[in-house]
Order: structure tokens, then sequence, then C-alpha cells
């Protein structure tokens, strides 16, 4: 029987990771049903008195940051953050895939423009080996190409279909999203960089220690 | 004094690269004013009875196909085309730099996708070592993690203005482009892997034989 006092281990995460926030801080707010229990333990804060600025990743943690009155800035305003948090859908070693909420190419962005990168996942998140599909934000204009140059790595590239949206989802860019199917990814730093060659492909969900200078992962 | 009959050296060049083009072929047409003679050719040869169709890289050239009667279709429809003919703001060797036009990112999706890709140039495009600012398509929301990424490379990349429009460029795929100066570039496919590292660039202007694997080029 299932114990009902345990702790949501999601949430766990996302308010551990909202304690590394100090006053003063700007940070990044990633996408996510983990990263959401970050944001609402800072707003908890926030009224509490903490002073920061928040840049989100989404439509979705911007509503999620102003519904918690954590007051938002831009990367214009801030280019250099000093920490960022973020979810992830799978974790291995030092690397992760990142994209199931189609946020993954803002996610990057703003984790290169931050100090600290944190990663905050469950234990159902952690793996052996990468073999989560790969999420990639593609220009409507190249998605055959794409599929092809994917097959070409060894994967099998489907285009995300919306639910509560007829078609394709479109992103918050307005870019289609494709999930690349590779099986197990034994080496994610020679995938990322192969990727990162494709046209067509605006950014995809590979995030390795290569790409981020300093991550942590904090696992409940 | 100049001779005035001398034929326009762009339109030589257009015109050549449209009688590579053949019955029943499928073709990528690009953009700017040398491409534009092609495309003018094109529909002469089509009001004359050739039978083709079109994948355009740009409203421009969507709009210049459409007047001058060439019938158009897509890349979804027609994933493999036969050629591609395109212009190029300069051109070293085997390599070129594109994106004058902003067009850049489809016109790279284009000649992926065509069996042979053509560039036509007339003599002011070529030189001995490539130098001009390479065009970088930016998402709005990385400019400056574009802007330092590019200095880390070793350039300078400043966002492009509109003119007849205030404010920056915006492509047609509703990105920035960003203009940045490497000075000489002795090793154009080295700078080619790093900028598609980028997080944030779109696509870059640089179009090398690695990238490109049918690559003529007709210089007037």
């Amino acid at each position: 029987m299932k114990n009902t006092t345990q702790i949501n281990p999601k949430q766990a995460a996302g308010e551990k990771a909202a304690q590394l926030v100090k006053n003063n801080m700007v940070v990044g707010l990633g996408t996510g049903s983990t990263t959401a229990y970050a944001i609402k333990e800072l707003g908890k804060r926030v009224a509490s008195g903490l002073k920061i600025l928040g840049v989100p990743t989404s439509y979705q943690s911007a509503f999620l940051a102003t519904e918690n009155g954590i007051p938002l800035t831009t990367l214009d305003e801030h280019p250099v953050l000093d920490i960022a948090i973020d979810g992830a859908d799978q974790v291995a070693n030092f690397a992760a895939i990142k994209g199931g909420g189609a946020a993954h190419t803002r996610e990057k962005i703003v984790a290169l423009s931050a100090k600290k990168f944190i990663v905050v996942a469950d234990e159902s998140k952690v793996a052996e080996v990468l073999n989560h599909p790969v999420p990639l934000e593609v220009l409507p204009f190249a998605r055959k190409l794409v599929v092809k140059q994917v097959a070409k790595l060894g994967g099998k590239a489907v285009v995300r279909m919306g639910i509560n949206k007829d078609g394709p989802v479109i992103s918050d860019n307005g870019n289609f999203i494709l999930d690349a199917d590779f099986g197990e990814i034994n080496d994610p730093e020679l995938l990322d960089r192969e990727l990162s060659q494709c046209t067509g492909i605006v950014e995809h969900g590979i995030f390795t220690k290569g790409v981020l200078r300093a991550f942590a992962v904090i696992i409940t």
C-alpha cells in the first residue's frame, strides 16, 4: 500500500533546488512539472522577502512565475544569470535529454547564459545509458530533410503531434518538434555534435558537459 | 567610358544557370539579384513549353516565380530536387558566404535537398580568401549569447538593422540576422563546424563542400 504521507519526489527535488537561490540573484526558470515546484517554492520565498529576478524559458514558466509573484527580466537586460534551474526527461552520467515540453531551445540558451545550471530530477529520470528519444526543434520547411539527416545518423525521427491542437505541436518559437529515436546513446557528446551539424534543426535536446560549463544534478 | 552595350554580368550568369534546367525538373529557386535573372529566364522558357516545378527559398523568389509563370511546389511534395540555383555574397575556392538577403537558412535547406547545387556569381563576388561578414540567423531570445559565442570564435557580430522597417531585420522565419565579421576566413570548413555548434544560431551563411555534396559555380 502506498504511503500517502511520502513527499512527492518531484516536489522534493524542485524545492531543494529552490534553496540554492540566494538574495539578489537573477535566476533562469526552466519548464516542466519538476521545475514548477521550484518556481512555486521561489514564489513563497519572494513573499517572505527574497529579492530575485527570473528569466523564463517558456510561456509556461513565465505564466507560473507571474502567478507566484516572481518579477521577470530578460536576457537583454541580464545576459549573465547567476543560476538556472531546470528539469530533464532523462539523465545519465554527465548528460541529459530535455525537450519533452518542447522548450529545450530556450532552456539551452538560458543554461548557457547562467554561471550555474542545476538539473532537478527524481529517480525515475535516471538511466544507466541515455535511450530516450531526442527532441529536435525543427524549421517546418526542413522537416523531411531533417528526417533524412537523422536517418543517416542512425535515428528515426517522427513529428510530435498536438493534443488539444490538430496537427503537429508548434513550439513557443513557432517550429515543429521531432522526436528522434537513436536507441541507446553511448556517446552523447558525439551525437550532440552530429545533430548540431544538421541543417534545419534549430536546437536538439541533448545537454552535455561540453555544452554546459557548470552542471549539477539534484536527484531525490 | 563604360561600354553600355556590354551585358550585365549578373544577368549573364543567371541566364547561363537557367540553361542547365531540363524538362520535368523540380528546381530550387534561390534568392537575390543574380538568381532573379535565372528565375526570369526560366519563366520565358516555361512560356515556351518547358515543364518544371519550382521550390522557392524566400518570399522574394516565390513572388518572382509566380509573376513569371513558374508553378511552385514544396519540399513536402518533392523532398528531392533535381537542381537548385542560387547566388552568393562571396565565393572562394570551394566555399561561399550567403545570407545578404537574409534567406540563407532556407537556401541551405533547399541546397541540401537538391542533387545539384549551382551557385551563380559575377566576378565581383570572387575572392582569394573569404572575408565577407558571415550572416547568422539567430533566435531573438539568444541575441546576446550569440554575440558572446561569436566573440569566443574571434568574430564580432552585429544585429542587421532594417531599412523601410524600424529596428532589426526580421527574416522570413521570424528571426534576427547578425552579421559576424571574422576578418579573413582561412578555414571555412572549421568555422562552419564551430558556428553550427553555437546555441541560438538557427543557421549560418557559410556554405562548404562538406555541406554541399554537388556544388558548381558559374562565374561570368
